[in-house]
């Protein structure tokens, strides 16, 4: 692994790991950055560079094997094993992403969800029964679990994530709209649809 | 408006008027690039380019007048206004966008709901119906919808954007895991969030 790449392009490989999943599903066996980055609004020579920090993992004329790259971007990603992650927050987002079924053959699988309220604790999600989110810390402990999704409105926000990081998480996915604290050495990403849609709005009239 | 900005400018403006927001409720009346660039971890230097596109909007010294870059920002991506928009997909998904409440104050709301399911059609969500899929085109059409949110398995979203394209919908926000072909003039956002994890789980061991 090389420690000092820039986060920017560790962002972009799951998207190259994305678009290959989908030329292997289309029949391809060998995709060009050119094709990669019509697929991904990117330009070739941008997945090129980013690429070649890796290693020399095309070949001049053919492109990349499909493949091989994405058991090397499965490798540098660490998704060449699934990892166990707990849910916050058992409300339609937790729900819906205890339900999806997208996460495990990408390299992630929800090992338990909790929640504060009575009248959740205990009911089923799928195959998963809601936890007691008194019980979180010693769960994450326990089980030496690493990454934290966070579906919680953004009051209880960083007291939560503040108590996760003593147990062990390093890795955190955040719904909450709120910027979030976190120490040295802990990961954090926020999905917060509103940004996506004033990106989005800058454009109409 | 100037049309040359590029895209990933643009896609950073919605972060700024974020932390700008939580600077304001923190008491703050002015920020620098330097204490905004730290809420976001993108550089000074970055934000003050970034900025410098759209006229002289801060003071030497003294930084940003929060009110005044909120209301510019607010001004450049269209937010100073309210668009209605629709949601595809009644699930968990779907269920949590209508109810979220972090829309409205960011220029958004949830006009309407949709989905192809007769046990769904009919029960409410909040304050909506959920509407039967075969209004939607009318929908869009009659009330002038630009906006669509996606929340529907992968194999339905094309079919879907095709559908909506022809009736004016020029801007989706897709949840659906899978490239979609629009045509020119139709902006695409998506939000995956397993990119995001696989992003995360680079940095674990």
């Amino acid at each position: 692994m090389t420690p000092q790449i820039p986060h920017i392009i560790i962002g972009r490989l799951p998207l190259y790991l994305r678009a290959l999943t989908r030329l292997k599903k289309d029949g391809y066996n060998y995709a060009s950055s050119r094709e990669l980055g019509k697929l991904l609004d990117i330009s070739a020579a941008q997945i090129r560079k980013d690429l070649s920090h890796f290693g020399e993992l095309g070949k001049r004329g053919k492109g990349y094997e499909i493949e091989f790259l994405t058991s090397k971007l499965n490798q540098i990603l660490n998704t060449d094993t699934v990892w166990d992650m707990i849910v916050i927050g058992a409300g339609d987002l937790g729900s819906g992403l205890v339900r999806y079924k997208g996460f495990l053959n990408r390299g992630f699988r929800v090992a338990a969800i909790f929640d504060i309220d009575s009248q959740k604790i205990g009911r089923k999600i799928g195959d998963l029964v809601i936890k007691d989110k008194r019980e979180m810390c010693d769960f994450v402990a326990k089980n030496g679990i690493q990454i934290a999704v966070l579906a919680i409105p953004a009051e209880f926000a960083q007291e939560v994530i503040d108590d996760l990081v003593v147990v062990g998480i390093t890795a955190i996915l955040n719904y909450a709209p709120i910027y979030i604290k976190t120490p040295d050495g802990v990961q954090i990403e926020h999905i917060d649809p509103a940004v996506h849609l004033q990106k989005l709005s800058y454009f109409l009239n």
